[in-house]
């Protein structure tokens, strides 16, 4: 009777222990990496003022440490992913949830995609206009149905049924936007993002370079799993119900543990017809050649051939960073268990 | 002076000639090929009724015809996929145009795409539910607009502006689709097209089998250029604007001369997040295996491990043609320069 009672003391002991403990990661920490991109196209020197360039440099390095935080305390590279991409679809600066492009009738019509490296399930969402944040309907998608791909009044259906944040579709409403929308219908031509403002210089911070504006992240986390998100608000002065590449799976967003993530930015159409992201990955798993060999062979040689403006990041299982591009910049960036921040602009 | 006037007879006669002679088609006629499928799925002698078949081999001997005659007067592969799914978007037995599936709202809600084995261009179209030829919209988006994916009002706006036929709803209202979506909604769950029905042998003829009814083609014309389209209906049931893989380029549809063009059908969402399409073109292009190698370790192998329920259609440029599914049965038929049609349902 006194050793029962001497094992049920220990075993409360034990209990307590466990409940009280700092939960032990049981991953490896030294490749978790974070990559993230806020578009791609005419970035200039001579057309950046220094208060711009540190306005997004500041975003960059705030969806970096956000992201990093997560991977940091253990989390998956799907949160982390997420958690990037938040931060810049909540930043004006790019054209992803608030800051986004309009559209033709002077909406703001929202993609976005995610897809997980160790499952290969993937979630994806076009034209939505009064979720919040797009990346989370995407990954909600992903979790919550038995889909892919949702689109429209449909998937915001969805969003409400799930207790997705709900906005007025004036949250995403920014003057700077609204104005490239204006003038773009003066040149009565689809106008990519704002390529059009290079010149204006005083305009002020949102009207130039950025001639692709999408978002995206790749992260690998302890546990050795990649994950890829991508968030957009598509082109300026945009018709039809067009849909770009960022909620296409294999075109904007790929990932798969055995190969890469990636998250592509640049003009849509070229990278749909392209299958870029996917292109990355069967390079690297059919001519075992790295992700950077694969990344530049898509970005810098085929889309090139092709005329398809813009440029990717790519992470594989090991931690290796790829971020080409063939426009004039691309606001990226990345962060590895050193915890040393890079942020880049021009070439 | 008498030299240059018979010259002068001699060139008018050639003009001549030259206008009222037939057509010279300077291709290579002996490689015409077109291959169709209707959908695959759980489709079995046991289920099938003689009346059954015979319609169902009815409708996709028409398609082979139609596509093939396109293609034995000189006319582009385009044109011959274009062709070949009009006849099945048209016929009530498969899901795609006229006969496809009911949403949830009980709407049919249309998806389609294509693209150019030449070019790499591509069209496709998500959601609409008043055009009456969802290929015909996908091609039109191709060639005359500079997107690539258009989807719901907006894709309907642009094929009025094109002057593309538009249809009330109620053309595609076949009462037997709409008993499916009754009985998926007792069921309370998505039911994919109708492979709830397998027992009800003598509801009528479209009631079974056909679990991922898409129909799809891919052509290789006199001139060595290949192109592949894909329609549909979806899924039946299907809610919160679900878009499947046969507008996603890359997934359901994808041509390269260089490698192969490929049209698929099954459940949607796993041939998404497998790129499955595009997947064959590049195990082509970066293995050097045949198409047909290529097409089995995609359907047969890579999509069974993941659960992925279906086939493809593919066709190299040397004209060779693979079928594979991994389903009980799918509906396929091919015709080559020897103008012997073949069509087939079962394994």
């Amino acid at each position: 009777m006194r050793k029962i009672f001497l094992c049920f003391l220990v075993l409360l002991f034990c209990a307590n222990e466990t409940l009280h403990a700092q939960p032990v990661i049981k991953g490896d920490m030294s490749k978790i990496t974070l990559v993230i991109h806020g578009g791609a196209g005419t970035i200039t020197r001579e057309n950046m003022t220094p208060e711009k360039e540190k306005a997004y440099q500041e975003a960059l390095q705030q969806a970096l440490q956000a992201g990093y935080a997560v991977l940091k305390k253990g989390g998956t590279s799907m949160d982390a992913v997420e958690a990037a991409i938040h931060i810049m679809e909540e930043s004006p600066l790019f054209n992803a949830g608030k800051g986004a492009v309009f559209t033709n009738d002077g909406k703001n019509e929202l993609d976005a995609s995610v897809m997980d490296g160790k499952t290969l399930k993937a979630g994806a969402v076009a034209g939505v206009t009064v979720v919040k944040s797009p990346i989370t309907l995407a990954r909600t998608i992903m979790e919550a149905s038995e889909h892919v791909m949702l689109a429209g009044k449909g998937a915001e259906q969805f969003a409400r049924e799930r207790g997705l944040e709900i906005v007025d579709p004036s949250y995403f409403y920014t003057e700077t936007r609204f104005r490239q929308l204006n003038k773009a219908k003066e040149e009565e031509k689809v106008q990519l993002d704002h390529s059009g403002d290079k010149g204006s210089l005083d305009e002020n911070i949102f009207t130039e370079g950025n001639k692709f504006g999408t978002v995206g992240a790749v992260a690998l986390d302890a546990y050795g799993n990649l994950a890829a998100g991508t968030s957009t608000g598509g082109m300026t002065n945009k018709r039809w119900g067009r849909i770009g590449d960022a909620p296409v799976i294999g075109a904007g967003t790929y990932a798969n543990n055995q190969t890469c993530a990636v998250s592509a930015t640049g003009h849509g159409e070229f990278f749909i017809r392209s299958v870029v992201a996917y292109d990355i990955s069967a390079l690297m798993e059919y001519k075992g050649i790295s992700v950077k060999q694969a990344a530049d062979e898509v970005v810098m040689k085929k889309l090139v051939q092709r005329g398809g403006e813009g440029g990717v990041i790519a992470l594989d299982a090991k931690g290796n960073v790829a971020m080409p591009f063939n426009s004039e910049g691309m606001y990226r960036g990345y962060l590895k268990a050193d915890g040393k921040p890079t942020v880049l602009i021009y070439k």
